[in-house]
């Protein structure tokens, strides 16, 4: 399935941030939303980073500072990996096993559209593994009834 | 594939704290390991909760003071989920996705033995259903050509 097709199916509500939010303000947002990564946009969602539960884990384990008065861009991932929404699952699962990463942004023209997850694409391509299951199990039982 | 089986096979170093450690010191071994989430035990590997990233985000959105201070046991979730070595690696997905958990720890007579993540259930099973999407069609072809 292509990735863009995949962001249409499941109505993604697509939640993102701004650099200069506080990550006090970002986690009440993760929270909110029960998600795991968000895209950090400049004006007109023109992409400039990614934030994650990790990051913010991790600066806790290495920053002696009060966190909650930290902001987004001193924690997110600027140099962003992406996808583009004519790619296929695969393909974009491919870049997260690849980089190790668990959240994927889709980009077009520098406007990001959603975000992928990692447990997005295994669930997608489980599915449709199953479905291919089913079909080539229906093939098999009609050969053999010829 | 049973779950016993699959934390041998990928050769699972566990990971735990106690609830009595430090969120600050527990940020450190999540992010030392990479990983997201890991079992509170007492001695002997005796399960009493689980702390994810997800729990010490949640801190951080909604309680005021410094985190860094907490204890292991003011934010894990103690009523824990889990399943059995015995169990296979599907009806282990299904649990998770019924609570909409990310982690399940794998638990017999109450000593915790690994954790499995969802990502983990849906790449195994996804490696089942291609390897026998590969046998199907090898029995498909064979069909056509008797």
């Amino acid at each position: 399935m292509k990735v863009g097709k995949f962001l249409q199916r499941v109505r993604q509500q697509l939640v993102t941030c701004r650099p200069d939010d506080s990550i006090g303000a970002v986690a009440k947002v993760l929270h909110a939303n029960n998600i795991g990564a968000m895209p950090v946009c400049e004006f007109d969602r023109r992409i400039v980073g990614i934030i994650s539960e990790r990051d913010i884990v991790r600066a806790l384990a290495t920053k002696a500072c009060d966190l909650k008065d930290m902001k987004v861009r001193d924690l997110m991932t600027a140099k962003v990996v992406s996808c583009g929404p004519d790619e296929n699952m695969q393909s974009a699962q491919e870049v997260m096993n690849r980089n190790r990463f668990r959240h994927l942004p889709v980009v077009e023209g520098g406007h990001v559209l959603g975000i992928l997850s990692i447990r997005d694409t295994l669930a997608s391509r489980l599915q449709e593994s199953e479905l291919e299951i089913n079909v080539l199990r229906d093939v098999v039982v009609a050969a053999r009834h010829r």
